[in-house]
C-alpha cells in the first residue's frame, strides 16, 4: 500500500518479521510483540485503515492528515500523540527546510507519519535494532529514539545560523555596509523565528515526558527524555542568543551607517572648502574695476596663484589632521 | 419577534421542531430536549424575555446587551457565559472587521447573541445537525461547534496579515521606500494589536474548557476543546511572530532610509567635485591680470579645456570605482 | 464637623436617618443597621474620632491621612481597607487629574475618604438607595458600588488618550512633523504611565475580592466584583495597547523625519546640479584667452545660452522622473 | 571597644542600662531583657567577639565583615540575618551615596552593622524608646523600626531623580540639545539601575516578613511589615517608571536631533539657492562673447541686478513660507 | 594512567592515602572512607573504567566525555551529576576563556572532570584538607568547595567587563566616536551573553542544592549552598545590569553620532555662506556690461573688497554666536 515506508513487528528487542498492514491484528494477538510502522505523507484512506486497526482518536488522525500543527504532546486514553517539527539543511542553497512528524505511541505500537522535508527514519530503526537491550523496553524507547534523532537535527541548523551571523558581522564591521546587510539580518531573523517556533514548544513536551508518570514511559527511561529536554533547552537558548545578537547587529549596522554618513559629510565639506576658496579669489580678480593695482603688477598672477595654492594646501592639511578628509 | 434568527428544539442529536420564543417553557418540560436559539443584535426587551425564560444572571444579560466585552468565560450557578470576538475580512477593502458573539450555555439550552460584523451561524447549525452522534452530546458540543467556527475565521485573517507584511518587505528591500511604507507598517501593527486582543484571552478560556470539570462539558468532549486550544495558541503565536517581524521591518526600513541618504549624499558630493573643479579653473583664467602668459598662447584655450575634461573624467572614474556615484 | 460630607444609617436597604458623628455608637447598638460615612480631606483629629468609634488600625488611619498610597486591599482583623486612585478629565485643559479614595469597610460600616481631584459620591449613594434590594446586602455591596463608580471613570480617560493618539498619528503621517509631535508623544506616554499606575494594581485587588472568602463579601456578590475585575483588565489592556502604539508612533516619526531629510537632501543636490552646470559653462566663456574662436562667432552667445538651458532642462526632467525633485 | 556605637539592654519597652560588650552574658541570663547593639564598620576581631557571645553563624559573620551583599533575609536556626542597602543624598554634589546595613535579630538581641554611607541609627533608637508600648514587643519591632527608617530614605532619592529627569526634559524639548543631554540621560539610567538593585530584592524580603510565621515576628507586627512592603513596592514602581521615561527621553532626544538636522539642511539648501542663482546669472554676463547685445544696453546692468534681486527675493519668500528658512 | 590528575582516599576529614585507579574497589570496602578523583580531559576508555568502578549512568558519562553541556544538576539513583562552566581571564589578551567541569558526587566518591580553560583544583583540595572539620562532612562538602571556587572566578570576569564598559563610555562621551566603539559594544554584548549562559542556569542548580532534601547534602550544609546561591544571583544581576547599560550605550552612541553630524552640517553650511556671498559679489563685478558706473570709480575696488570682508565677518560672527561654527 502506497505511503507505508516500513512495518515490522518486534519482540524482546529484536525484529520478528515484516508485517503487511492487513496482518497487524494477528501481531496484536501476541502480547509480547509490538509493531513499528513508518508512513510518508499517507492518503486519508491509509490513515483511516490505521485508525481502525489501533482505534486511534478522530482528532489526532485529522491532525496527522492535515499537518500544520504546533509541536505538542497529547494523551488519548493511554495512547500518546506527539507532533514534532523536523529541520533539514538544503545543502545546495544553504537554507533550512521544515517538515512535520506525527507519532502515535501505544502499549503495542509506534506509528510515525512524515510530512514535508525530513530524512527517512530507517537509520533510527537500524540504530534501535542494534541496541536490542534498549529496544526491549518497548514503544517508549522508540519514541525516545525518534525524538532524539529529530532534535539532533536542530544543532546543524543552529550552526548554520551562527555562521551566517558571523558573515553578517564581518560585513558590518569590516566590509562596506550595503542594502544587502539589512536584508540579510531581516531574513535571518525571520528564519530564526521559524526555528524558534519548532523548538520552544518542545521544552514543555520533553519536560512532561521526563517527569509525568505516563504508563507508556517506564521510569528508567526518564533520564533519556531528560537528555532530550537538555538538548531542546540548549537549542532554544542558542536561538534566543542569536536573536538578541541579531537585534544588536541591526542597531550596530545603523550606527555604522550613520558614522559613514558623517565621514562622507565631512569629506564633502572639506573638499568644498578647498575648491571654494580659490574660486572666490579668482572671482575677485575677475572683476572689471578700472583701478585694481594688483592686475598691473608683473608678479600679480603668480603671487595670487601661489596664494591660492597655499590656502588650499593649508586647508587640506588642517582637514587631514582633524580627520575630516 | 425581531432579533431571533433561529430557535429550535433538539433531542437525541436531531432537530425536533422549530419553537417560538413563547413556547420554550413547554420544551423545557421535556427532560431529554434542549433549545438552541440564535439572536442578532437583540433589543433589551427581547433579552429580558430570554433572561426570564432561562433565569440568566443580570450582569451577563447587561454584558450581552452592551457588548464591548473582553473574550471571557464566566460561570453563573451551573450556566456558562462565553464572550468571543469574531473576525471577518471585508473582501472589497481587504480589511478586517470585528464583531462580538456572546454565548449562554446551560444544561438545556444554548443561546448565541451576535453583535457587529460576523457571519450567520446557520452553517454551524447545519453541520451540527449533519453529525447527530456528536450533537446528541448536548449543549456542550454546540458550544464547541460555535467556538471552532469562530476560531477558524482567525486563520484567513492571519494569512491576510502575512501577505500584507510580504508586500511591505517587498517595498522595503526592493522598491523605493516612501512615506507610505512607514504608515503601512504602523497600520498593520495597530490592526495586529486589535486581533491579538481578540485572540489572546481565548487561550485561557479554551484552557479552562479543556481541563476543568464543568458539569456542562462531558469528559469525552475535552479533546475537542483541546483542539480549539491548539488552534488559538497557534493563531496567537503567529500574531506574535508577525508583531516581532513588523518591529524588525520598521528598523530595517530606518536602516535602508539611512543607507539611501548616504548614497544620495555621496552622489551629491561626487558631482559637486566634478562640477566644482572646472569652475575653479575657469575662474582662474577669467582673472584680469595683465601678465598671464597662458592667455596669449595659441593652444592655451584647448589645453585648459582638455585639462578640465581630464580632471573631471578622472574624478568621475574614481568616484565610480569607490561606489560614490 | 468639617470634612464630613454625609453620614447616614441604613437598615434593610433603606436609609434610616442622618447620624451625627457623635451618635454613631447608638447606631452600632442596633445590630441590623450599618453606617455609611463620606469624608473629604479630613483633618487628623476627625480621623482620630472615626478611628476610636470603629477601632480602626493605626497604620490604615495614617495611610488615609497622608494619602499617596498605591491602590491596594488590606485586611485588619475582619475590616477591609481599600485604596483606589480616581481619575477625572479637566474639561478646560483636556487633561487628567488624579485623586485618591480610601475605603474602610466593616461588618457595620463603610467610610470613604476622598483626597485630591474626584467627584462627590452622592450620586453613588443615590443610586444605592434606589436599588434597595441590593443595598440590603450591606457594606459589601456599597464597596462594590463605589469601586464600580471609580473604575467607570477610567474609560473616558482612555478615550481621551485614544483621541490624542489619533491626533498625533494625523500629525505624523499627514501633516508636517515638527518638534511638537515628539513632545506630545512623550507627554502622552508620561500620563499613560500615571494612569497605568492607578489601574494595574487594581487587577489584583478586584481578583481577591471576587475570589477569596472574605466574610464581608457575600458569595452572591462575587459576580459583581468579577464585573469590576473585567473592567479593570480591559482598561489595563487598552492602556498597554496605547503604550505599544505610542512606542511605534515614536519610531514611525523618526523614520519619517529621516525620509523627509532624504527628500530635502535630494532636492538640494538636484538644484545644485541645475545651477552648477550653467555656472561652470559661463565660467568657461568668461576666461580671457586670446584665442577662443567661439567668442567671435555671431551666434556663440545664443548657442551657449541655449546649450545651458538644454542641459538644465534635461537635468530637471531627469531628477523629476527619478523623484529627486 | 572601637566600632561599637551603642549597646544597651531593654526590658518592658524601656532602656534598662548601657552594657559593655563583655557584660552581655549577664544580660542574657535575665530572660525578660534583650540587647540592642549598633556597630560601625567593625573589625574582624570585634565581629568574632559578637559571634561568640550570640553564637551566630560563620557565613553570616563573613558576609557582615566583607559587605557587598545583595539585600536579603536569611534564617539560621531561629536567628534572622537581614542585609539592606542604604541610600543617602550627598547634598553638596546632589548625588546618591550607597551603604550597607546588616542586621542580626534573635530572640534576645538585635545587632546592626553599618558599612559605607549611612546616617547613624541613634534617632531610630530614640524613636523606639519614645514608643515603649511598641518597643515592648521586642527585637521584631526593632527590626521593623530600622527597616522603616532605611526604606524611608529611598523616597528623597527618587525625588532627586525625578527632578533631574525634569531638568533633562526641559533641555530636550525647550533648550538646545547638546552632547551633555545624552550623557546626563545615560548617567541617570546608570544610577537608577544602582538604586533598583538596592530596592527590588527588598520586595521579597518584606513579603516574607509580613507573611511567614517566623517565631521572631509576632503576628500583630505583620501589618507593620506590610507597611514596609507597600513602601518598597511603591519605590520600585517609581524607579521602573523613571527607567521607562528615560528610555523614551533618549528616543525623543534622538528624534529632535534629527528634526534639527533636517532644519539645518533645509536652511543650507535654501541659502545655497538664494546665493547660487545670482552667481550663475553674473557668470553669464561675465562671458566674453563679442556679440552679447545686453552688454551694450544702457540699462542692462541695472536690469540684471534687479532681476537677480527679484529672483533671490522670490526664492526667499517661497522658502520662508514653506518653512525651509 | 593519563588524564588522572589526582586520586586520594579521605576519612574523618583527613587524606588517608593516594590511590591508584585500580585499587579503588579496596577503598570502597572501607565504609568510613571516600575517594576524590580529579580528571583532565579524560579519554573515553578512562571514563569507562571510572564508570564501571562507581557504576555511573551511561548518559552522564557520555555528557562528561563530549562536554558542551548546559550547567545543570541531575540525579541518577542517589548519585548527583553537576555540570558547571568555568571562566578564566587570559591575562595577555584580556579576554575570557570558557571551560567546563563535570562533577559526579556519590555517597563515597567525588569525581571532577575538567574540559577546556580552567585552573587546576589542587588549591581547592589543599583548602579542603586544611579545614578538616568541614571535610569530615564528606563528598557534599567537597561539592560545595568546588562550586564555590568556580563561582568565585566569575567576579573578576564581571569586573573586567565593567572596566571595559567604562572605557567604552569614556570613548563615547569624551573622545571622538569611531567605528571601533560600535564594534566594541557589540563584542562586549556577545561575550556577556556567553557569560550569562554560564551563570543563569546555576541559579536553579544552587537553589535546588540549598533546599531539597538530597541525601548527599547534609542539612547543616544548606547555608553553604545558600551562600553560593547568593553569589550566583549577584553575578547574574551584575551581568543583567551590564547588558542594559550596553544597550543604553549603543543608543547614546547613535545619538552622539547624530549630534556630531549635525555639528558638521552646520559648519559646512556656515562656511559655504561665508565663501559663497563674496563669490557672488565678485561675479557681479566681473560682468562685462558697458555701463557699470562702479567699475570706473576710483575707490570702487577697495569699497567692494571692504564690503565683502564686512559681510563675511558679519556672517562669521553671527554663525559663531548661534553655535554653527
Amino acid at each position: 500500500m502506497g505511503g507505508v515506508v516500513a512495518c515490522a513487528a518486534y519482540a524482546d528487542g529484536r525484529r520478528v518479521r515484516e508485517v503487511a498492514l492487513e496482518d497487524i491484528s494477528e501481531v496484536l494477538q501476541q502480547p509480547e510483540q509490538f509493531v513499528w510502522i513508518g508512513l510518508l505523507e499517507p492518503s486519508e484512506e491509509l490513515l483511516r485503515v490505521v485508525q481502525r486497526e489501533f482505534s486511534l482518536h478522530d482528532l489526532a488522525i485529522e491532525d496527522a492528515h492535515r499537518a500544520h500543527q504546533r509541536p505538542k504532546l497529547e494523551q488519548y486514553d493511554g495512547a500518546l500523540f506527539v507532533v514534532l517539527h523536523t529541520v533539514q539543511i538544503n545543502a545546495q542553497v544553504q537554507q533550512l527546510e521544515f517538515g512535520e512528524t506525527h507519532l502515535f505511541v501505544g502499549q503495542r505500537y509506534v506509528i510515525s507519519v512524515r510530512h514535508g522535508a525530513s530524512t527517512s527514519y530507517t537509520q533510527v530503526r537500524a540504530r534501535c535494532e542494534a541496541t536490542s537491550h534498549l529496544l526491549a523496553k518497548g514503544p517508549g524507547f522508540v519514541l525516545y529514539a525518534l525524538m532524539d534523532f529529530i532534535v539532533d537535527q536542530y544543532f546543524p541548523a543552529v550552526d548554520l545560523f551562527e555562521s551566517r551571523l558571523e558573515a553578517i558581522e564581518e560585513q558590518i564591521f569590516h566590509e562596506g555596509v550595503g542594502r544587502d546587510t539589512t536584508e540579510q539580518i531581516y531574513d535571518l531573523k525571520r528564519e530564526l523565528l521559524h526555528l524558534k517556533r519548532a523548538v520552544s514548544p518542545l521544552i514543555d513536551v520533553a519536560n512532561r515526558l521526563m517527569r509525568s508518570d505516563l504508563a507508556l514511559i517506564p521510569v528508567d527511561a526518564h533520564p533519556y527524555f531528560r537528555d532530550i529536554y537538555d538538548h531542546v533547552v540548549r537549542v532554544n537558548e542558542m536561538v534566543d542568543i542569536l536573536r538578541e545578537l541579531l537585534t544588536s547587529a541591526l542597531e550596530a549596522n545603523l550606527s555604522l551607517i550613520s558614522v559613514r554618513q558623517n565621514e562622507a559629510m565631512k569629506r564633502l565639506a572639506g573638499w568644498a572648502a578647498i575648491i571654494g576658496v580659490p574660486t572666490m579669489i579668482a572671482g575677485v580678480y575677475g572683476m572689471n574695476f578700472k583701478f585694481m593695482p594688483e592686475l598691473d603688477w608683473r608678479w600679480g598672477y603668480p603671487a595670487v596663484m601661489s596664494g591660492m595654492a597655499a590656502i588650499s594646501g593649508y586647508l587640506y592639511i588642517r582637514f587631514k589632521r582633524s580627520g575630516w578628509l
